[in-house]
């Protein structure tokens, strides 16, 4: 077996655990956090989600978005691609969060920012992207309404408490209603409805549609080519920490980006890039 | 003349010079660049500017924006918000950039992303918020339609070459059509035609209307406010750099916005908490 | 005194009361009922009146719209401008209507449609555009937050209830507390808060803006002018009625309004003109 | 072979065609024009429409739709629900319209309005929503770029002229390049180019996806049965004309389906009721 010398990692979860494990001292290798580069994370984890997310749910539910009450759990970068498309889309829109300066952007952003308690009772559609676990658990499943659909965009399949879910049906009362779509049965006794889970709570976009379009994924991947190339060409002086994709590499991917979508912008004329440096003009 | 031991810094255009100063090594005494706090630039720089500068262009000329073609010039946190709600309004947005990364995100935001040569040709109000100079200029007015409006919400009186202007008029041509526009006559020869001025380049929604609404500039103050206690809790420490406002401060003055808002938000199991600092689990 | 011989009406206000008239028998000259041209009510009531509502609100207040909880009285198409632009500056937009078809279109457009009962509790800002009276009244008052503002922007000063709001304050505790906005100190046994009210709950866009921009006003007038013309050309023939603007005309005057927006469509085939009367092709 | 009795239509082709018999006197029996019910074409032709369009595009290509170019042919109520969630969806929208009234709406709520000559050469992805034969023909698949996607959601297989792109490709030149996706490869001579037709030029949203979601079939359907329930209660008094679905069916349809989604609203006063009947009272 030959010995890893170094990565790159694709995703946030990921790299919030490789700075964990940075920050415990288990990280053997270098690695560069790809899902962090500009031309990544803005791009992929916004467009990129918030179109594919909606595709899987339409997908596996074909339900009408417009006029639906649609509950989005945390507002990062995927968070505000599914919640501004989902608006795009004409659904109004609830955001739950816990940190309270995205609580606030989404909030002067115009959505209805609650939390996950009362959103419950609200929402037709629930849609996790928060990285975390229990997102959706036990008293929200309480308190929703019949016919409440739960899909996970955000990583795994424990945003949503299936497991809790499955023990308020009696373990048993479950069915596939249209392909990728599980039926819950919740009983009388346990509040009596119907809950709907999307492709087994893990990535909808991945699970009942087709992931990221290419046109976003060419920007991920430029960014994992280069940085592979990157760490090839610095890895003797590199040590086992997480690195940042260079920013030269990112600039450029940007740049490529845009002359493949025949996108011309301004330079800065040699008096424009003087003033820039300069602190001595004004009023 | 008492000595200045600190100071705190309200504006991108302030910190860009400061941290100028700080390189060339002028900076005499530390600075806390308050514009940099998450909780002044994301919301004072997008949702105040965005908001004041369409307030000051309607007040000062009573334009129709739905159906307009109105060209923002950069796509930082305030061109983002004057882009935003400019479409907000029902005006075809368009936008210029020097930086790719920022470029690319305009057109996945939907905007037509052109060079401000291409621009100039099309629009029918034109909205500086670069912190740059000469961004519209003498070619740029050569192109412009008859009955242009310019503005500039960016900094300062340089953004619109407002001397070059003079000069295509002959110096003379010019008149107050409006409280706060002037009319620069471009004779035949040099084009032949009407371009509007706002409140003489300067600042448009301070200019020609009241500057940004209280309640973003709370959060400006109120970083000003803890940034001036912490310089002196912590002044004989610091040494003549700039400073980021303290995380702490950031969130706290996040939450306590909330709370005036009366929008509660959710808080962290003790599960959840202990999952996002692990990096043991997962499928 | 000359004998009037026709007329032509400009509000929907006024033609609603005038097709009543009619009914009743009272109406003694022909009317054109310019407000219901195409030209003019889907322009003037929307775009024109989108804008300067919202314009007359920030003026009057300089307000934040972005974050703030927006309740619009009435979904025509006043409501539909105001909501729409109320929308645009990222507010949370509440929509009240007593006409289910039109309720029903704003749930669609991804609005939350409730009762007034319930908008009261919620709403920052309350902007009437329905051409009834009473819409705002007592029980509102009474369960709205403190700080309300209050703009109408429909028909008259009716649409708020003032007499019974200065009744709640014991008639004396107003006060102006910026120029237009007036403040109802509504005592602690009442419920004890402010209520704000713009320009006496006159037309907001008229009392505190400047009106609708040139830009809509244009086609409103042009269908002022041509109908008058019209009016004198067939004026024998007509009859004490409500008569719509002819629709060569309406299409003339949108024809017309593309060309000063150098907006060029296109034109139908000689077989697309054929197809379109036909009904004996297809699968 | 029993006799036809009578009819109803639930399209606006249909009811184009029908209302050409009559005028034809081709017409042998009553029709209800379903189709033209505030509560069919207002929600299904709109909000179904615009979501299953896009579904049907996106499920065929997977293209991201943030950043492209989307050019909507035709302004009815198909198209505005197209080129709104074209807009929701993060793309850059072109309209282009044969009628004046219906171009100025495009450009007054935001979109870019040009002829379909002009839009060839800048669109990404090609939407027909016309109800007409050849909106896209020949000397518009001459102009496009390589790569463009084109749609059909309007009616039948006839509004790209598919035979004239198979001319110009030589006959042969073509192959499924995806499900539902048909690649023409148009040789240099011809312009040079691949060009992608989606489910054969019939309707995308059928070809391509599942149609409109439930949430809107369901009040056309409403429409359907009660049209359906009125001709037999009327058919002896009715002739062979195009009749309207009557008001109060209409009506009643928003009311239940307001109730199906838990929205309640507000009734008049009788102070109200009597308010709008009256035109004697007003300042």
């Amino acid at each position: 077996v030959p010995e890893v010398l170094a990565g790159t990692e694709e995703t946030t979860t990921g790299v919030i655990r490789l700075r964990a494990m940075e920050k415990d001292g288990a990280l053997r290798f270098p690695i560069v956090a790809v899902n962090d580069a500009d031309t990544k994370h803005m791009f992929d984890n916004r467009y990129g989600t918030g179109q594919s997310t909606l595709d899987g749910v339409i997908r596996a539910t074909n339900v009408l978005l417009a006029g639906s009450r649609i509950v989005v759990a945390g507002y990062g970068y995927c968070g505000k691609g599914v919640a501004s498309r989902a608006r795009g889309m004409g659904a109004q829109v609830y955001v739950t969060e816990i940190n309270p300066l995205r609580a606030l952007e989404a909030v002067m952003d115009g959505f209805r920012v609650l939390t996950m308690e009362e959103a419950a009772r609200e929402g037709d559609i629930f849609i996790t992207v928060t990285g975390n676990r229990d997102v959706l658990r036990k008293e929200h499943f309480a308190a929703m309404k019949d016919g409440a659909i739960l899909a996970n965009s955000g990583h795994f399949d424990i945003e949503i408490d299936l497991q809790a879910l499955a023990e308020m049906t009696g373990g048993e009362r479950q069915r596939e209603v249209r392909p990728f779509v599980q039926e819950y049965l919740v009983p009388e006794g346990a509040g009596g409805k119907r809950v709907l889970v999307i492709a087994e709570g893990r990535l909808v976009n991945l699970g009942a549609a087709e992931g990221h379009p290419a046109a976003v994924m060419d920007m991920s991947f430029a960014n994992q080519a280069l940085s592979a190339e990157w760490v090839v060409r610095n890895g003797s002086s590199l040590e086992p920490k997480v690195y940042n994709v260079p920013a030269e590499i990112d600039r450029e991917i940007a740049r490529l980006k845009l002359d493949t979508m025949n996108v011309e912008i301004d330079r800065l004329t040699p008096a424009q890039e003087e003033y820039l440096s300069s602190w001595t003009v004004g009023t």
